[in-house]
């Protein structure tokens, strides 16, 4: 199993604090030690770091806890491998080039099969199910659109292709085209959002909180979303089994949940009440 | 103008003397000020590295200095912009997935009408004419070639499209695929290679020098290729206008010079004289 974390936010913001959080999972409090990676979609840019050592130790990561790359769409991964061996061309997140943006993707779980499925442009580097399946899921944005098309075709083409993934096995992941963040929840990612009146925050795996109100302004909406609950005073919400949440600048701009729970996806629906708004933010 | 460092090596080698000489060019002994980039072959996999900020001052850049990352390949790059705006998108090396590896490319000169030349596969992510050439050159190796040719055909291959860019202008430029380092003179690149018996070399741009008989092994052989020599104490050859060179574990495979020079290209041919060998080392 590997473990996600992403961002999406309405200002260029830093990862930092929710990074030292994952990083503390890869190699102190979690066994996450086959490498690590951080993808930041800056302006039209993207920029990828990784490291196939353990992230708890790696002087990279170190480098990268300290320095401020502020962005409004970061992914980064844990992995603890269980296909394709240690290596730079095996870490999250993977990235492709379609329609001259750049494209990210972090993966968690194993997709039976997916191997035998035909590629047409894109062709793995690494021996991962989780870079297949990149290669696949861009290829089919591909063939169906020649340029980018209207977010809402894209956000119904991406949800589709998502859950074709999520029948191989699970398919809990993260992808970006430089302005949306797609998260496809097999049945395990969470997320939260914060904006004003900010509050603290307090990580679970390590030593560490944040006031948000002295770092934020007034209008900043960052969603973060992990795996796993980073913090433990936040109201993490799970994403419902089988849904794409989009989000842009912040805001969650779709869900496409699953046919058998568009009746009720309570969870995903609800409003925050008023109390919890102050705690989140 | 921008300048090209680049590495070929038989074994995994860091590149931080020469980096830390060409970020002193980026700010201090030189004003390409606008990003820096390097990217490591290792495996199979490709990690790059890009700050759009100023190489000399860039923490990025001193994190760079004090790590020791080895691989085999490693292409670097600092930038005086001309076209395009100083971004995370315009900042080589710029990188595509072809064949299922992964090639890198970084470039000094200008090309004129290059944004012209029409593209089929693959697309630039932001304006520079580099990434527009980068570009289309994989885009004519992929029409050609389905899978990864036979070394001499892919050669000949490189070497005739690169002629085809340098007839717009300026193409110095530095291009892997992972498993080899093409270097492409328009004007101005030079090289040297470092092997047994090994000895001192200090920077021309900074105050450091290294003795390379207690760094390397016997077997090591280590070719450094720069826009402008990088020391002051070593034998740099010019490579000839016109000409591709093609490196591969540190040993120069292939030099195709124009037609016009095949007959004479006596700097490219002659042998080291032994004293030269000693110096080199």
């Amino acid at each position: 199993m590997c473990e996600l974390l992403g961002m999406s936010a309405n200002v260029p913001t830093d990862l930092r604090f929710s990074f030292t959080g994952l990083m503390h999972r890869a190699g102190r409090t979690g066994r996450h030690t086959d490498g690590f990676g951080i993808a930041f979609h800056q302006d039209d840019g993207c920029r990828v770091f990784h490291d196939p050592a353990p992230g708890a130790h790696s002087p990279l990561a170190h480098f990268l806890r300290e320095q401020p790359i502020r962005s409004r769409i970061a992914l980064a991964h844990i992995r603890r491998a269980n296909r394709g061996r240690v290596s730079v061309a095996n870490t999250h997140p993977f990235q492709r080039e379609l329609w001259g943006r750049w494209w990210s993707f972090a993966h968690n779980g194993q997709l039976r099969g997916v191997k035998r499925w035909p590629l047409a442009y894109y062709r793995p580097v690494g021996t991962t199910d989780s870079e297949h399946a990149f290669c696949w899921l861009l290829d089919q944005l591909r063939q169906r659109f020649e340029t980018l098309p209207k977010e809402a075709t894209l956000c119904r083409a991406v949800a589709e292709l998502c859950r074709q993934l999520h029948a191989l096995g699970t398919f809990n992941a993260l992808l970006s085209d430089g302005a949306r963040l797609y998260a496809f929840c097999s049945n395990r990612l969470a997320y939260l959002t914060r904006r004003a009146p900010f509050g603290h925050a307090r990580l679970i795996d390590a030593t560490l909180q944040v006031d948000f109100s002295q770092e934020a302004a007034p209008g900043d909406i960052v969603t973060v979303l992990a795996t796993r609950p980073l913090t433990a005073d936040e109201p993490w919400q799970a994403l419902a089994r089988g849904a794409l949440a989009v989000f842009r600048d912040g805001k969650r701009i779709l869900t496409d949940a699953p046919p058998a729970q568009r009746a009720a996806p309570a969870a995903l629906r609800r409003r925050p009440r008023a109390g919890e708004a102050r705690q989140t933010a």
